[in-house]
């Protein structure tokens, strides 16, 4: 099977400098796989030279006229541009054109155009988002990232089917394994709707392992972790901005005098397989998961490799079939998948 | 004024091992300052040995028979362990022998011993954890780090207050910048208790800024940041468990064979001085905020170093008469205080 897939063009903080290049990349190294790629026609075709010829039928272009504004309010994005790259790449997922897309957009406008185009799953009251995160061990999988806030029990237990739904396909593995988001054994154990949502999932029928706390995330024990939205959005802002201030603090320390970046040659083999081990670019890519359509979100100021991972990530999941798999696992056939 | 502190000795993981000594290097550079040992006195004076004498009435040992155990339940500890160390510390509190304590155990047991005896400040529905973190530009310190959960935003109006008066008594600025962690402009903005809090806040006189993302706790824009407990706690453990992985990372690396360790070697006063600026004992002891006295908390697994980092946070809100400052704000007194 051909997986085709429409790639948001204008989103991002680089819009198409880094959406365009990065398409290619992706084109290069799947030879199974096509892309349209959405957006102001001009813009694009300035980005893509003379590479385009070599891809054939393989590289569309479908031009969109309008750019939904990293600003710009969710509700206004849905109702007021309807020939957006973001809202066009959406209708292509919609209209069965293309399996997939992947937006470095707005996230609220995305989520909300995503959620009007498509609609959710039939047992699925909420859409969340999941991204892989770097562990000790290897990754795991957290969601909701922050699609929505003041989730209910029975909203976790959904968050928890899709997940392990997701990581079984894509990893191959058989019961993965499921861990809740709480606040350690020592405190009072956790809020009202985390309590309930831990006696739903040991009725679940899940691999449930019981309650992670916020430590335990980079370990890697468990393939998949679940909070509310809220919850994982500062968890997982937190860990970027940490990261950001030990790469700052590392770069401070590495060129304080001549002495010390003598120092960083010589440890630089060193310090560059450690940058690249917390890459964020490795992580970029976070599915929104419960619609009739895979979204994929990557993050704005994404890099051409980061862009890529996204594109890729979107792809294998066309691959393994996620969504005709959640489908069934709510026992209702997920008709767009 | 002679600052008079009680360590619960046998709290932690490495119990007097790593709380005695602690306790010796923060009398040596405080000499206006007393201490009381709590615990089994045997224990005690085995780490105690000769070096007592010299400290002449600023040492005392004072006996406790019982230990709280580390997974022992709040309750239990509360009704059933009225000779322990941790009990009796808090007692000399409560009876004004001492003007604040600190323990490194149980931090359940820890936190309902502290309310049970102590009772709340008037004005003050729950008590918060509050500690200093690093940033880019310093630290900011973050409320509720987990003392409870399920917050409402009065909760949080009173977190602010408390943090605050805190900041303002112990780093000796005016009016300290207050934040509300929230989740991102572009995302739907906040759960239902969050939006309401932020107008209280608004209403409330602080030097409130608005919302923080989990992103920039790090940045160290803000002097205090708001959150509700559960939310706190999975942001602080968190971070601790990237800066384990990290610093796992950076370890693996430099040792991955002979070439890498001699570029350690070089890189060693880089390195050396990265680890101090993240090392997690230069910010341990979170204060447990709302109660008619001071307690402090001390990470379980702290070293002499962190421990003795945590004493010094008790020792200076005592010296800037922190719970008065509180009361105050509130417009009643603190008895206790």
């Amino acid at each position: 099977m051909r997986v085709t897939l429409a790639i948001d063009c204008m989103g991002g903080d680089h819009g198409p400098s880094v959406t365009v290049p990065a398409s290619l990349s992706f084109l290069e190294a799947n030879a199974d796989a096509a892309i349209v790629l959405v957006g102001r026609s001009a813009d694009i075709e300035a980005h893509l030279g003379t590479a385009a010829a070599r891809f054939g039928e393989r590289l569309r272009v479908r031009h969109a006229a309008e750019v939904v504004a990293m600003d710009e309010s969710p509700a206004a994005a849905v109702k007021r541009k309807k020939d957006s790259s973001m809202r066009v790449a959406i209708d292509l997922v919609k209209a069965g054109e293309v399996q997939a897309c992947v937006s470095a957009g707005n996230t609220g406008a995305l989520m909300a155009t995503a959620h009007f185009v498509l609609r959710g799953l039939p047992g699925i009251d909420r859409p969340a988002l999941v991204s892989a995160l770097p562990t000790l061990r290897g990754h795991t999988h957290m969601l909701d990232l922050g699609a929505s806030t003041d989730s209910k029990p029975e909203h976790l237990l959904q968050f928890a089917i899709m997940g392990a739904t997701l990581v079984a396909a894509i990893e191959h593995c058989d019961r993965p394994t499921v861990g809740l988001l709480n606040i350690g054994a020592e405190a009072i154990k956790g809020n009202q709707v985390v309590k309930q949502a831990g006696e739903l999932l040991r009725a679940s029928g899940l691999n449930f392992v019981g309650n992670v706390e916020g430590d335990d995330i980079y370990k890697g024990d468990v393939d998949v972790i679940v909070c509310d939205g809220f919850v994982g959005n500062v968890a997982l802002k937190t860990s970027e901005g940490l990261a950001r201030m030990v790469r700052q603090f590392l770069r401070e320390e590495f060129t304080r005098g001549p002495l010390r970046k003598i120092a960083a040659a010589f440890a630089w083999p060193a310090l560059a397989a450690f940058q690249k081990r917390v890459d964020p670019s490795r992580y970029n890519g976070a599915t929104l998961l419960g619609l009739r359509g895979v979204v994929v979100k990557s993050h704005g100021s994404a890099d051409r490799l980061g862009f890529a991972t996204a594109i890729e990530r979107a792809a294998d999941e066309v691959r393994n079939d996620v969504l005709a798999r959640i489908g069934a696992r709510l026992g209702t056939p997920a008709e767009a998948a």
